[in-house]
């Protein structure tokens, strides 16, 4: 492949699962792209997947397009060994993510563009971006990257809320983060990547944060709840718990707001 | 007027400038409304407001809606007075303000849905939800917030960037705010409405932070510059002047980040 001739690659938000979610510079974006990749992470939502195909099928004329799943490869079985092994573990990892990408890619018809959809937007939480970096230290590549509504903001519109207190700062995290992090100071504090509600361990700390979650958000199952934390947090557990048991999974993300913050107009 | 009939209010997120930002829904919002209220700040920036009316006309029929411009109400010379004194100041006229609005939304045909266009995303430092919740205790209103590109999402999207570092949080936070707040745990920290680049003070606290700065985002003249802040910051100093002057305005925002944040795909 003669490396003056880079690759097209369009790193593309598609938002939270509602085609409603596409702006106009994602759809040109799709339209650019003749291949699609799609990591297959063997235990696969498949209705996310199918979110990405219909978003497809709805912006796309049929046979315009190809859609490659990827699968990533294995990862060894690194948990129980030392830090500095997990980490080389990590990094070995993630470098033969990236020769298999860069593999599939230069084994691509010269000239077509290659497109990811990106849940949400791809600045959030997001390994696409990063693992397109390593693919472009091994091969030329030419990205551009459209951003996509993210969960966090579809979760400020559905529930109507400013995310930040007048003048003051808003601040997102991890589940994994979050009790380490809390503080009032931070603002706002938007959590993703939470797979257990662990804001209930802050309603001693802080009694009067309220929260504003969203499940699904964007989807057709699409719930929401707010309220004082230390009023709703069980019953949002209990109601977390049988969503989840219902979809047989469950994407959340909820910001935690101080009471207390200036709330004039 | 019945109180059971609530009137429709549209908040809708049009990215930051360019209609290639507007996404399905918004454009579905947009339909909806008969009107749309604009406040006139008196120094208003004329580009900004273009942007708006160019947004109206590409994806609505002529003649199937007005523009109506709100003039704030006059701020009382409060910047004199004591802390007390001046609150009290700030929330007069911020009743000032929503009764205005109530009035003229209560005067408009009967049936009539309202919108307002927010620049960018109505979820980060506008005041429209605000202004709405305020309305929303004078007047019976159905209101629908749509979300849209934030200025942080399209300045990680066109530098090419997650913001986050991996498993890391995102802080974002105002220019007057930054130099008390800023801390290597805080993550990527992005930051609005800053009129004069505070960030060249870290420059000694933290010598390895990496900005990405852009200005004009979406808009035909954006500008985007990144690198370590130490090498750079004198020069964007310099340039962001000079394109102020260029164009009698500018909007701007910035990610800070440590080099040191980890980095690998
Ligand atoms: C790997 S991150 C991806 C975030 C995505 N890039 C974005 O901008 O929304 C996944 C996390 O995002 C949040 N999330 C994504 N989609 C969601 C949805 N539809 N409803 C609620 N939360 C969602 C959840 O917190 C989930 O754990
Ligand atoms: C009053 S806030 C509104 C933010 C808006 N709601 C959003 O989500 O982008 C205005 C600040 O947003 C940032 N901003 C808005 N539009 C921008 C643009 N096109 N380019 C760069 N910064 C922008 C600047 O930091 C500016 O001071």
């Amino acid at each position: 492949m003669p490396v003056c001739d880079s690759r097209r690659v369009r790193v593309i938000g598609i938002g939270t699962g509602s085609p409603a979610h596409v702006t106009g510079q994602a759809i040109s974006a799709l339209r650019e792209c003749d291949v699609f990749l799609v990591a297959d992470k063997g235990e696969v939502k498949d209705e996310l997947v199918a979110v990405r195909r219909a978003i497809c099928e709805e912006f796309l004329d049929e046979g315009s397009y190809r859609i490659v799943p990827v699968t990533d490869p294995e990862r060894g079985p690194d948990a129980e060994r030392d830090r500095t092994a997990y980490r080389a573990g990590v990094d070995a990892w993630h470098a033969a993510r990236a020769d298999r990408y860069a593999e599939i890619i230069a084994s691509l018809p010269e000239g077509e563009t290659v497109g990811f959809l990106v849940w949400g937007d791809p600045a959030f939480y997001d390994s696409t971006i990063r693992i397109v970096d390593a693919v472009a230290e091994r091969l030329p590549l030419d990205v551009r990257v459209v951003a996509g509504l993210s969960a966090i903001q579809v979760l400020a519109a559905e529930h109507g809320i400013v995310l930040n207190g007048i003048g003051q700062p808003v601040h997102v995290t991890t589940g994994r983060r979050l009790l380490d992090e809390w503080a009032p100071e931070l603002g706002t504090v938007v959590v993703m990547l939470d797979g257990s509600l662990k804001c209930r361990e802050l309603v001693e700390r802080a009694p009067d944060l309220v929260i504003h979650w969203g499940a699904y958000l964007g989807l057709p199952q699409q719930v929401l709840r707010s309220g004082r934390l230390a009023d709703v947090i069980d019953e949002l557990i209990d109601l977390r718990a049988q969503l989840r048991e219902e979809h047989g999974w469950i994407m959340d993300t909820y910001a935690l707001t101080t009471a207390s913050a200036p709330h004039p107009a």
